[in-house]
């Protein structure tokens, strides 16, 4: 079956038997100490006696607001399954809208992707227009009416500065551009960990954030997105989430607040942080080590070390290395996909790796990968150069 | 805050201090067996050693199997987190339709309220019409591109036939009509538990179910939705399924497989079948006992007892009633709502109570809910006949 979105290609990792450096979520092991505190949410849950949703939403939001910097007010917040449904409730709003939706590209394709399904254009923006710094004058010859960024993106990683966004909010005020932000890698990037929708509050921009726990917080898959609006946006985002759902699960939410509790030094978002740096620089040294024999260095000069996955160019034998990595049974990522708005030159050459994994676990996957890259090389070699693919 | 839709009305009945019988989620507590089973697939999935998300989806849709009578194939199977987010993602395939699209009234209304957030404009098709046999050249006036329906029916619990659930997916195979049925609620009516999609294959018509586990286990709102659609259908819903998700909580499939389990007599679909039956006979004994202090019975002849809500028509003093509960710590659902087309004759008189709870809690609220009905009897005894509001 040919995948015909990066979800699809992603799917192909879910088999066990392969190491899955693929799909962004989270799935390192938990502490011994986040394992208890599920353990006895779950004991909570079974005994089914104190019930108590309210509370347990609050105190979500409340660990939520020590790690993004954010406030999430009673009747601007929105807790929903995922961040893609709540991606589609925005949607909903940007659809009747009806005026021309810009897109941040590259970006990973399900954003586009919801849109598309409403029928919405999206306009691809160059993420080089939106950071660091924010090219304006550009902007504002697409005469949007909203603009959809990820900050910091996924897959590569740029983000605005806060000054940045926070002179693109003015725009969006002066010129009635409803601004939605992805937050959902943000939790390890100091860059975003503030109060967006209080600083459009302030300068009178519609501004929606959407953050998920998903990309950080790793226990089967078990996560909650949240939706942040500004005042005015609050009545009709309200009135399409209440179309689809009452509450998510308790349980979910209180082990994610034991995974998030701001007052264990040692919870799992410093855990993400740590494994990030780690697996980071095990892939370095891996590199590193072997770059004479892979005859290419994959790494962008420009990444962001605080991003949970790893964006790669390779100008010569990137579907090749693929190859290699599946007969390894390795998955990684094809990342030209993330380029939703249509091939360009560089198509044919991105690899995204995922680094929310136990360092043994990945340090396994890594070593197949750069075992991969120096046989793709020297597979290079021995073909006569009218013969090579890329 | 004034409540918009069903959904809002539910909210009020989350504060753990009143006794909820109102939403229709599944609340009661688990058996000893179904919670040591859920213990050890929280410990698999706190090790991580072993994540295996195809096979729980596999094990999960065979359980389902058994309960639902309908096959679950690949490739033609969706799952996804909850029934709304089901319904979403086939609305937006309707919506591209751009046909007529028919929706049975009464039902819950967020299902013609997510329809109208993509502007689709749901023509009412009255239950009446197509259950328990279907009236095909009244449903022919209404030139329909597609029909959804509940079946059985939530609130009523009116149902079609086999015969003519059969016999509708012949007339919608000849007049080209997708059919949409959301069987949330089939779970413990035998008269549902067959397989739609393969007669719907059979007869070359296109049809969609949407199961859902939410109404009928309970263990905190961990729940999935399952999307099963006929083969042509097959392209077009994956490639709107695939924007949303890339898998749900293996944990949580795993804690509905144990739930599910058809090989332990006691699993909770049995449970639930029992509870339903224990707790509609506390309901009659009350009313029953009461009746005349009441003054009028509030049971509907037509009820269907497989059900798990209860729904009632007050001819007199509904609103009353509602505030009478309400000053007793008790929820029950206002059902004018359901009536999703607008205000009938009997709007004002009708109330929806939740069976999904465990007995002695079930009773608790029943005790309540009788003494507030003779309460209301008596304040309308003595009121002038020109203040009584109903």
């Amino acid at each position: 079956m040919t995948a015909r979105n990066l979800t699809e290609l992603e799917l192909r990792a879910l088999d066990p038997r392969v190491i899955n450096l693929s799909d962004g979520h989270a799935h390192q092991t938990l502490s011994a100490e986040s394992q208890a505190g599920i353990r006895t949410a779950v004991e909570r849950a079974l005994a089914g006696t104190r019930p108590d949703y309210p509370e347990a939403e609050r105190q979500f939001l409340r660990a939520l607001t020590h790690h993004t910097g954010q406030e999430y007010p009673d009747g601007r917040t929105f807790v929903t399954y995922a961040s893609s449904v709540a991606m589609s409730a925005v949607a909903s709003h940007l659809r009747r809208m009806d005026r021309p939706v810009g897109v941040v590209c590259p970006t990973f394709d399900n954003i586009p992707g919801l849109l598309r399904t409403l029928d919405i254009k999206p306009i691809p923006i160059d993420e080089r227009d939106l950071t660091p710094t924010v090219d304006l004058a550009r902007l504002d010859l697409n005469g949007l009416g909203a603009l959809v960024l990820v900050a910091p993106n996924n897959p590569t990683g740029r983000c605005p500065t806060r000054a940045s966004l926070e002179e693109l909010i003015g725009w969006a005020a002066a010129r009635d551009v409803l601004l939605v932000v992805d937050t959902a890698f943000r939790w390890c990037d100091d860059t975003m960990r503030w109060d967006l929708v209080r600083a459009a509050e302030e300068q009178g921009a519609d501004l929606i954030t959407i953050d998920d726990t998903g990309k950080a917080l790793a226990f089967a898959d078990v996560k909650a997105a949240v939706i942040g609006v500004t005042r005015r946006l609050s009545e009709p985002i309200r009135a399409i989430h209440t179309q689809y759902l009452l509450n998510v699960s308790e349980l979910g939410l209180r082990a994610l607040t034991v995974m998030l509790d701001p007052s264990r030094p040692d919870n799992e978002l410093e855990r993400a942080r740590k494994i990030i740096l780690k697996n980071r620089a095990y892939f370095d040294n891996a590199i590193e080590a072997q770059v004479g024999s892979i005859g290419q260095d994959p790494r962008r000069r420009d990444r962001n070390p605080a991003l949970s996955v790893e964006w790669l160019r390779l100008p010569t034998g990137r579907d090749t290395l693929l190859e290699e990595c599946r007969a390894r049974q390795l998955e990684v990522l094809n990342g030209d996909q993330f380029f939703w708005a249509g091939e360009s030159l560089e198509t044919g050459t991105f690899v995204r790796l995922a680094l929310m994994r136990d360092p043994a676990y990945f340090a396994r996957g890594i070593d197949l990968f750069v075992e991969s890259l120096s046989r793709t090389r020297n597979v290079h070699r021995r073909l006569p150069l009218r013969n090579r693919r890329d």
